[in-house]
C-alpha cells in the first residue's frame, strides 16, 4: 500500500547543491518536494519548483534547456504548469518517475552547464499556494485533541460516542486558503460570553492557531465510486503543513448545530513545499494502537497493511514569536512539539471515508488532519488546549502572557523526519502573523 | 438596494418567440435567465444560453452572428466563455445592459434573419452546472426548519440560543453539485440505529430531499474585507433551485461535533436556470417579521431597505413521482408548497454575514438558503420534516408509502413568482431520480 524504498533514498547520496548536503537542511536530495513560485517582479506565471537545499529547481527551465526531455511527454506538459494540479492528476505512476529523473539531474558529479539558469535562490522566491483546490476538509483526527477540547466543555462526557468509529470532518472554505507568509488579519464576529445578556458583534478576542497536517488528493475519483482503504495512497499526492487558524469565541458562539463556519472561514495558511508520499517512504510506521478496550475500525477502515505502515513518524512543532521578542533579538519560543504518529486515523483512512459515501475527490483537493495533539503536557497543538481556554496564560521570555494571539505574534509551523540509517527531510515552515 | 423596476418587466412586451407568450411559461421575455448548455453530440465547448419560452437563445451564436456587437467588448468575451463565471465577475453594472439588449432582441416585431441559428429547443439541449463553484455554503435561514427539525431531537428546546442571532450556515461540498437530471445514487456510510450495539455501514435507509433555493455570487470581495448590508446585494449574480439530498441516518450519527459531513456530500442538485436579481425585481416583499419578542438582528444585519424589501415572493413546490407512478401514467404528486418569503434571514443579511469575519467571495461561488419550510402542514421541505422522520409516511396515489425515498423515485423542485400587474416568472425545475 506504501510507496517502497528505493535508490532516491539513499543515504550516501550527495547533490551538487551544497546546502543540501548540510545535515540540517529540509531539503536534502532525499526529499525532493514540489512547490509552485514565483521571481518577484517577473511577468511570467509561477513555476513549479523542486526544494534542494536553499535553492529551488526550477522545472519549466529545466523544460527549456532541454532537461526533462527523456521523461513522457504528458509529464513533461505537467511540469511546465502554474500549480500542480496537472501532475498531481496523473498519479503515482508518474510523478514518481519525475522524482527519480530530478534525484539523478541533481546527484553529485558534474552539474549541466545550464546550473544557473535552472536554479532560483528560495530567498529570492515568492511562494504561492501550489495547486487549485477544489474542496478544502478538516478532519478531528488526534483523539488527544478531542478528548482535551472535549474536557473544557463536556468534562464528565469528553469524548463523543462516534469518535471511535467515524474519522470526524467537515468541510473548510477553499478561498480563503494562503500561503505561507501572508498576514492574517484578526477577525470580527458575533460573540456572547457567559456575562453577556446577548451577543456582540466585535473583533476577535480568542483568536488561536492549529497545528495540522494536510493532505493533497493525487488521482481523482469519479462520483458515485469509493476509494479501497488498499487503494487510498495511491489517491495521496504529498503533504504539506496547515495553520488552521481559529477565533474560539465566534466558533463556541455559531457552532451548534452545524459546526464551525466563520470561526474558520478568515484564514487558512498552507506550507509551502508539498512533500511526496515516496520521500515520506522510509518514516512510515505502524498506525495508532488502540487501547485494548477500544472497538476496532468497521471493516472498510480496517487492513493489515494500513496497521503495519500507516503510520508517518512526523516531528511536528509549534514556535511563537512576538512583535516584542523579536525586537529584542530574541529566538521564537517553542510552544509545541508532537508527533503525527499518534492520530487515532492515518492518512488512508481519512481519504478512504471521505469517499465511502461516493463523493469525489479532483486532484488539488486538499484534507487536513485537525490539530495534532499529544497527551502530555507540551504536546497540544493549539493555544485552546495549551492555556486551557486561556486560563492559564503562557510566558513569554519577554515577560510578556499569552492567553491567545496578540497582534504582531508570528506562529512558525515545523515538521520533519528522523530515522537511523536515512537523511533527515522536512517539511519546511508554514508562516503566519496576526495584523490588524 | 434591491433593483428597479424598468421597461424590461412591463406586462405588455411580448416575444417573436411564441412559446414565450404563454401563460403558464416559467420564461417570459420579461425572466431571461442565463445557463450553460451543450448540444449532445456538439464538439464544441458547452455556451451560455438565456431560455426563452420553450427555446434557448444561443449567446455565443448571437455572437458569431453580430447581434453582440453593440455591447462593450469584455461584455462580448464575457458571452462567449463555457461558464457564467466571467459574467458574474463583472457586477451589475455590466450584466444589467446584457438584460436589456437581450430583452430587445427578442421583442416581438420582425426576428432577425439568423433566427433559426441562434435558437436551440429546449428538448434539444443538455443543460450543465452554470458556473464553476469554487466553494458552496449551506445556511439554515427557515426558523421553520430549524424548529421543526429541533422537536425531533430536543423537543424541550427545539430552537438553540444562537438561532435568532446567527444565520446559521456550514460549508458544503462543490466537488459533488451536480446538474438538474443527473441520477443520484443511494449513499452508503456508517448508521447506528437505538436498537444497535455498535454502527454499521450500509447503503442509507433514510435517503431524503431539501428543497432549498440557491444564490450565485456575483462581483467577489478581497481576503479580509467584509460587505456591508447596504451593498450586498450588487455581489449577488441570481437564484436557482437547490435540492441537497441527505442521508438521515449518516447524518445523525456522524454530525457531533463538527455538522454534516459525509450525509451531504454524495450530491447537490442545480436547477438550470438562474434567474437575475434584475428579474426578480418586481417579486421583492418585506423581510420577515419577527415576532414581537424575537431580538433585533445585530446592527450589521439591520438596514431600513432589508427590512423593507429583502424578502422575496417566491413559490416553492415539490413533487414526487415513483417508478410505479409513472408506470401508471400518473402525474407527480405535490408533496409541498411553501414560499421563500418566510425565510428568517434574507439573501443579502446571509451574504453580509458570510463575509463579515473578512471571509472572501469569488464569482460563481454559491450559498443556498438551507430548507425552506413553513409552519403548516404541507408546507416542510423535506421528508425528514413531513414524515416525522418516518413515523408518519406518506401514501402514494398507487397505494405506496414513503418514509423516506425509494429507488426510482424522483424528486422535483420548482419556484415562481406572481404578482398582481406583472407577468409570472419561473425557476423552472430540479430534478433528480434515486439509482442504487
Amino acid at each position: 500500500m506504501t510507496c517502497s524504498i528505493d535508490a532516491t533514498h539513499d543515504v550516501n547520496l550527495r547533490s551538487w547543491v551544497e546546502s543540501a548536503n548540510q545535515t540540517d537542511t529540509d531539503f536534502p536530495i532525499q526529499n525532493l518536494p514540489f512547490g509552485v513560485f514565483q521571481r518577484p517582479g517577473s511577468p511570467e506565471p509561477p513555476h513549479i519548483g523542486v526544494a534542494i537545499g536553499d535553492r529551488i529547481l526550477d522545472l519549466a527551465a529545466c523544460y527549456a534547456v532541454g532537461l526533462l526531455q527523456d521523461l513522457p511527454e504528458p509529464l513533461q506538459v505537467a511540469c511546465v504548469a502554474s500549480v500542480l494540479n496537472p501532475l498531481m492528476a496523473m498519479g503515482r505512476s508518474a510523478s514518481s518517475p519525475l522524482r527519480h529523473h530530478v534525484s539523478q539531474l541533481l546527484q553529485a558529479g558534474n552539474p549541466p552547464p545550464s546550473a544557473d539558469k535552472i536554479l532560483v535562490p528560495m530567498a529570492d522566491a515568492e511562494m504561492r499556494v501550489p495547486a487549485l483546490i477544489g474542496d478544502y476538509t478538516d478532519f478531528y483526527a488526534s483523539i488527544f485533541h478531542a478528548t482535551n477540547v472535549g474536557k473544557l466543555f463536556r468534562p464528565d462526557n469528553p469524548l463523543l460516542p462516534n469518535y471511535k468509529y467515524v474519522p470526524i470532518a467537515y468541510h473548510g472554505r477553499a478561498s480563503s486558503i494562503v500561503a505561507s507568509n501572508t498576514p492574517i488579519q484578526r477577525p470580527s464576529g458575533q460573540r456572547k460570553r457567559p456575562e453577556d445578556n446577548a451577543p456582540g458583534f466585535t473583533a476577535s478576542q480568542m483568536l488561536d492557531y492549529e497545528l495540522e497536517v494536510g493532505c493533497f488528493v493525487g488521482l481523482g475519483n469519479e462520483l458515485g465510486e469509493s476509494i479501497a482503504l488498499e487503494q487510498a495512497e495511491e489517491h495521496l499526492f504529498g503533504l504539506c503543513l496547515v495553520n488552521d487558524w481559529s477565533a474560539r469565541d465566534i466558533q463556541a458562539w455559531e457552532y451548534q448545530p452545524l459546526g464551525p463556519f466563520l470561526a474558520k472561514s478568515f484564514a487558512t495558511s498552507l506550507s509551502p513545499w508539498v512533500v511526496t508520499l515516496e520521500a515520506l517512504a522510509p518514516f512510515r510506521s505502524s498506525a495508532f494502537t488502540r487501547p485494548a478496550d477500544d472497538p476496532s475500525p468497521l471493516p472498510y477502515l480496517t487492513s493489515a497493511a494500513n496497521q503495519q505502515s500507516g503510520g508517518i513518524n512526523l516531528t511536528l512543532e509549534v514556535f511563537l514569536s512576538s512583535a516584542q521578542m523579536r525586537q529584542e533579538g530574541r529566538e521564537p519560543l517553542r510552544l509545541s512539539q508532537t508527533n503525527f504518529q499518534k492520530m487515532y486515523w492515518t492518512v488512508a483512512q481519512m481519504l478512504t471515508h471521505h469517499t465511502s459515501n461516493g463523493c469525489n475527490l479532483r486532484p488539488g483537493d486538499l484534507f487536513a488532519s485537525g490539530t495534532v495533539s499529544g497527551a502530555e503536557a507540551g504536546t497540544q497543538g493549539c493555544l485552546l488546549e495549551l492555556t486551557q481556554r486561556g486560563s492559564q496564560p503562557i510566558a513569554l521570555p519577554t515577560g510578556e502572557m499569552r492567553s491567545f494571539l496578540q497582534e504582531g505574534d508570528e506562529v512558525i509551523l515545523r515538521g520533519y523526519c528522523e530515522k537511523e540509517g536515512y537523511v533527515r527531510i522536512g517539511l519546511g515552515e508554514c508562516r503566519g502573523r496576526v495584523v490588524s
